[in-house]
C-alpha cells in the first residue's frame, strides 16, 4: 500500500526572530524524525516570520533569512521538509523550499500574490511561474503557498491533474471570525474536485493587528477531514496518508480522464522533480487517536483570538505586564479579563481613576472586578490635576461655556496617569475602546485612546457584552459583575452623562456601522435596508469625521473581515459623503 | 503650418469634492475656450481627487465620479479635453477620458500601476491594455497616465512610433525635494528620443502626507523646455505647439525609420481614433511671453512645499486656525513661521507653556518670535497641573527615582493644554517634532506628538536650521531670533537637560539616519561608510524601538524620497536588528 506519514508543524513565529524561528523549526524536525515522518511542513515564511513588510527592503534581513534556510537544510538529514522563506533572486519571491536529507531539492514561488485587505504582496514580490510536482517516496506531491490554493483550476488543480496525489499548501492566513469555516469548505472542495489529499499548514500567533489562528487541516481525496491543528495554539499534526486510496478513487471516477486536461493557457508551467522513488517505510510508531473536534462557539472563538493577539503583542514586544484603566464599565472590564487570561493575574494592574462625575457605583464595580480577577489595583483620583488644568486655562477659557473641551481634559488626565505608570514601571497600557466607539469617534484622542494595544478595537459594543457573558459562563460565576453588564453605558465625563443621550441604541448603531464600515454601503443603501435616514446619515458623518483619530490609534486585534487599520485605508482629507 | 494650441490646467483638487473639482475643471475649460485652445488637459483623477484610496470601494464614490465626468463631457462644446477619472467597468481603471465637443471619444486606461513607496494602485485598479492615438486637428496625439511615461520604450514611445507627434501625460506625482529635476530629465529624454512634443500635466496641492508640486512641463521634440507650470500653486499653461517641426525633425533623423519598429511583444495593443481632421484654426489670441524660470534654492523649495502641505491639510479638513506650542526652540519657531505663511498671522496662535525647568531665555525667545510673526500668544504655566500629577502619583511612585516618567508628564500636560484649546476654539494643533526626533523616538507620545498635523516630521534637524535661515533671509531680518538658532537644543524636561547629553551631534545623527531610514542600509554597511559602530548601532536600535510611537503620530508633509508613513511600512512586533 502506498502511504506517506506527514507532519504539519503549526508554529508561532516572530517577525525577524531568525534564531527563535529556527529553534522551533529544528525542534519540530527532531520530533518528526522520532515519529518516522516522511515529510514535514512549516507555515508560509516560517524562517523570517509573516508579514515582514518593509523589512524586506533591508538586504541584511533577506540575507539572514537565506542563512537560516541553509541551516535548516543542513539539519534535514533523514527527512523531507517544506519550509516557507523569502527567496532572493533578481527579485524577491514568497517561496517554499523543498529540502530532503540535507539537500535543497527545489523552490516553489507563490503565484497568486494577495494585494487586498491587509495584504501588500505586490509591493515586495514577483509572482512565480512554475507549478512543480515532487516525487517523494514514489508519490507525486504538489506544493503551493496560501492564496494559490484559493483558486479553482489554479496551481493545485494543475498539479493534481498532472499526477500529484498529495497537495501541500503552506499558509499564513489571518483570522477573522468564521474564516476557518470558509477555509475548510474551500479545502474540502479542492480535495474532492482534484481527487487529492490536501494538507494545509497554517501559521499560528499574533503579529501586530493580525492573529493567525492555526487550524491547519488535512483532507482525504473525498474532502473528508482527516486531522486538524489546534486553534490559537502551536501544534504538530501528524497523519498517515493513504495514497493508495487516491489512486483507487481516481481510477473509479469516470470524469477523471476528461478532467485531467487543461485547455486554457495558464501563466505557469508544470515541472517534475524526483526526490525519492523508494516507498515510505510506512511503519513509524502508531499515532495517537485524533482528539475529536468541537466546533467552538463564535464568542468563545473571538475571545480566544483576543487573548492570543494580546499575549503575543505584549510578549513579542518585550513587555511582561500590562496596566488597564478600570472605569467600572463593560469595556474596561472585558479588557482586564482578556489581559488576565493572556498574561496571568499577577501581570495585570488595574487603575481606578475617579473624577467629580464618577458615580459611586463605578469605583465599587471596578474594585469588585479587580478582586474577581485577582489583580492588583490602584486608585488615583483625577480631581487635583483636573482642578489645576481648569485653573491655568481659566484666562484662556474666560467667557466660554463648559463643553467637550473640559470632558476631554479628564480623559487625557487618565491617559497621562496610565502612561506615567507605564513609563515608571514598564507596564504596557491596554486601551479599552470598542469598534463602535472607534468608528464614530466616541473616544478621546490621547485620553482613553492612549496606550500600546487596543484589545477590543475590532469588537462592536453589542459583542463586548456577549464576550463578557461568555467569559462569565466559563468562570462559572459573575467574574464581570452583573451591575457592570446591566448599567447604562456612560463615559462619565459630565454630570449624568449617558451614551444614549447622544447616540442611537448600540443594537441599532452596530448594524448601521457594520453596513457602512465593513460592507462599504452608502447612506441610501443602508436606509433602504430599513433604517431611519437621519440616523444613518448622522452615523456615517461621525465615522467619516473620525478618520484622523483612528489614524493615531494603537493597533488592536483584527477579528472581523474588515478592521480599522491596514484593512481600511481612507484619506483623512476627504469631503466625500458616502 | 501644422500646429496645436494646448492648455494644461494645473488644478488643486480635493479628494471626494466632486462639486469643487468640477467647478475648477469647468472654469479652466471656459478660460481655454476664450484663448482659442484646441486641447486642454487635466491631472490624473482630476474628477475625484488623488489618491482616493479605499473610497474606491464605495460604489457611490465611483458613481459620482462617473456622473461628474458626464457633466464635464456635456460642458465641452468647442473643445477637446483629456480628463482624469476612475473608469468603472468590470473592474476599476485609472483612466483618462478623451472628450471633444460634447462627446466622449475614448478612454485610456493606465497601463503601469505603481505599487511601491506611497502607492497601492494594484489594490484598486486593473491595468490597461491599449495605447490609443487620437487624431486631433489632423495631428496624432498619444495619451497616457503618470507612471506610463516613466518607462523607456513604454506606451508613449509606442504611440510616437505609430505616428503620435504630441504625447500628453496626465499625472499626480508627489513631491520630494529634487524630484522635479528627475522628472524634467526623464521627460526631456522621452521627447528627444521619441522625437515628439511631450506635455506633462501634473497635479498641485496637499493631500494628507503628500504634496503634489505642479511643475507641469511641455517639451519640444528636441527635449527643449517650452513651458512650465508654477511650483506649489495652481496654474494654466497655454502653449502653441509647432507640430510641423516634429515632422521635419523626424524626416531628418536618419534612425527614425529603423526605430519606428517594435520587435518585442508588449502587453498592450495600438489603436487609432479620429477626433477631427480639420486643422487647428491656429489663431487664438497671442499668448503672453513665458515668465523666465528661476531654479529654486533647495530650501526655498522645501519651505514652500511645507507651506502648501500645511495650508491644504488645514483648509481641506475644514479648519481655519492653527495653534502651536512655542518652546523658544528652533522646531516650534519654524513651524509657527510656516503656519503664518500658510494661514496668515491672524489665524495662528502661539502658546508658551513654561515649567519649573524652562530657562528664562526660552519664554523670552518664544515671545519675541510671536511678536516678529505678529501672532497672538498665550502663556499657560504647567507647574500647577504638574504638581498635582506628582501629588496624586505620590503613593504609586513611592520609592522610585525621578526619571523619564516625570519628564513625559510635563510634555503630556502641554499636549493636553493645546488639545483643550483646540477642542474649545476649533484650532488645529500643529506638532513640532522633526524627522530626527521622530526617527529615534526623542519625542513624547501624547505630549509634543499630540496634534492634527506634524508639519516638519520629514525634515531632519540640521535642515530645520537651514529652513529657518532661509525664512529669515526672505524676511530680511531675524524673524526667527538669532538666540533661537544659536542655543543648544534642549527638551527642557529636567534641570540643565541638553539633547547633546544623550544624542550624538545632529550633523552626525542625521547622516546615520538618512542611511538607516531612507536608504535601508544596515549597521555594518553604515559603519563601513566611516561611522563609529557603537554610535550607529545605538541609533539603529533607537529607530527600531520607536516604531510604535510613529504609528500613532499625526500625518505630516513628505519632502524626502522616503518619509515615515505610507512610504515606510514596518511591523511594530519585530526583533530584527538591521
Amino acid at each position: 500500500m502506498r502511504r506517506l506519514r506527514l507532519a504539519m508543524a503549526q508554529i508561532n513565529t516572530t517577525v525577524g526572530d531568525f534564531e527563535g524561528n529556527m529553534a522551533r523549526i529544528l525542534k519540530a524536525m527532531a520530533e518528526a524524525r522520532s515519529l518516522g515522518v516522511d515529510i514535514i511542513t512549516f507555515p508560509e515564511m516560517a524562517v523570517c516570520g509573516y508579514p515582514p513588510e518593509d523589512l524586506l527592503f533591508k538586504s541584511k534581513f533577506v540575507d539572514e533569512n537565506m542563512k537560516s534556510l541553509e541551516a535548516v537544510i543542513e539539519a534535514s538529514s533523514g527527512l523531507t521538509a517544506v519550509v516557507g522563506f523569502v527567496d532572493a533572486k533578481e527579485k524577491l519571491y514568497n517561496a517554499a523550499a523543498i529540502i530532503s536529507d540535507g539537500r535543497l531539492i527545489g523552490v516553489y514561488h507563490k503565484i497568486y500574490l494577495p494585494n487586498y485587505g491587509v495584504f501588500d504582496e505586490n509591493r515586495y514580490f514577483k509572482a512565480g511561474k512554475e507549478t512543480p510536482i515532487y516525487i517523494i517516496a514514489g508519490i507525486g506531491v504538489g506544493v503551493s503557498i496560501c492564496e494559490d490554493i484559493w483558486f479553482e483550476d489554479g496551481p493545485a488543480t494543475a498539479q493534481a491533474y498532472a499526477g500529484a496525489e498529495v497537495i501541500i499548501n503552506i499558509s499564513a492566513s489571518p483570522y477573522h471570525y468564521g474564516k476557518w469555516q470558509s477555509r475548510q469548505q474551500m479545502l474540502a472542495s479542492r480535495a474532492s474536485e482534484d481527487i487529492a489529499i490536501v494538507a494545509y499548514n497554517n501559521l499560528v500567533g499574533g503579529q501586530d493587528e493580525l492573529v493567525f489562528d492555526g487550524n491547519s487541516m488535512v483532507f482525504d481525496e473525498k474532502g473528508g477531514l482527516l486531522a486538524r491543528g489546534r486553534q490559537f495554539a502551536e501544534d504538530m499534526v501528524v497523519v498517515d496518508l493513504d495514497v493508495e486510496s487516491v489512486f483507487n478513487s481516481r481510477t473509479h471516477d469516470s470524469r477523471w480522464c476528461q478532467r485531467s486536461l487543461l485547455p486554457e493557457k495558464k501563466p505557469w508551467r508544470l515541472t517534475r522533480v524526483v526526490v525519492s522513488e523508494e516507498p515510505s517505510k510506512g511503519a513509524g510508531p502508531p499515532l495517537p487517536p485524533e482528539e475529536s473536534f468541537q466546533q467552538p462557539d463564535r464568542f468563545a472563538e473571538v475571545y480566544d483570538a483576543l487573548v492570543l493577539g494580546t499575549h503575543d503583542y505584549i510578549l513579542k514586544n518585550g513587555f511582561k505586564k500590562a496596566v488597564v484603566g478600570l472605569s467600572g464599565g463593560i469595556d474596561s472590564s472585558l479588557v482586564a479579563a482578556i489581559a488576565v487570561d493572556a498574561l496571568g493575574a499577577s501581570n495585570v494592574v488595574g487603575v481606578v481613576m475617579p473624577s467629580r462625575y464618577s458615580s459611586p457605583g463605578s469605583s465599587r464595580d471596578a474594585e469588585l472586578l479587580a478582586k474577581n480577577l485577582g489583580i492588583v489595583f490602584l486608585t488615583i483620583p483625577i480631581e487635583p490635576p483636573f482642578a489645576a488644568y481648569l485653573d491655568v486655562l481659566g484666562e484662556a477659557f474666560v467667557g466660554t461655556k463648559v463643553d467637550v473641551a473640559e470632558e476631554n481634559i479628564q480623559a487625557r488626565i487618565r491617559g497621562n496617569l496610565l502612561m506615567a505608570l507605564s513609563n515608571k514601571f514598564g507596564w504596557l497600557v491596554l486601551t479599552t475602546g470598542n469598534k463602535s466607539e472607534m468608528a464614530i469617534g466616541y473616544t478621546t484622542l490621547y485620553g482613553d485612546m492612549a496606550g500600546g494595544f487596543a484589545v477590543i478595537k475590532d469588537v462592536f459594543k453589542t459583542n463586548v457584552y456577549k464576550l463578557a457573558k461568555h467569559r462569565n459562563a466559563v468562570a462559572g460565576f459573575e467574574l464581570v459583575p452583573a451591575t457592570v453588564i446591566e448599567k447604562a453605558p456612560s463615559a462619565e465625563l459630565k454630570l449624568g452623562q449617558k451614551d444614549a443621550d447622544t447616540l442611537p441604541p448600540y443594537e441599532l448603531l452596530d448594524h448601521i456601522l457594520a453596513a457602512y464600515v465593513e460592507e462599504d454601503r452608502g447612506v441610501e443603501q443602508i436606509t433602504a435596508m430599513g433604517y431611519d435616514e437621519a440616523v444613518v446619515r448622522k452615523v456615517a458623518r461621525m465615522v467619516d469625521s473620525s478618520e484622523y483619530k483612528r489614524r493615531q490609534a494603537p493597533p488592536g486585534v483584527k477579528i472581523t473581515p474588515k478592521a480599522f487599520g491596514r484593512d481600511r485605508r481612507l484619506p483623512i482629507s476627504n469631503v466625500f459623503k458616502g
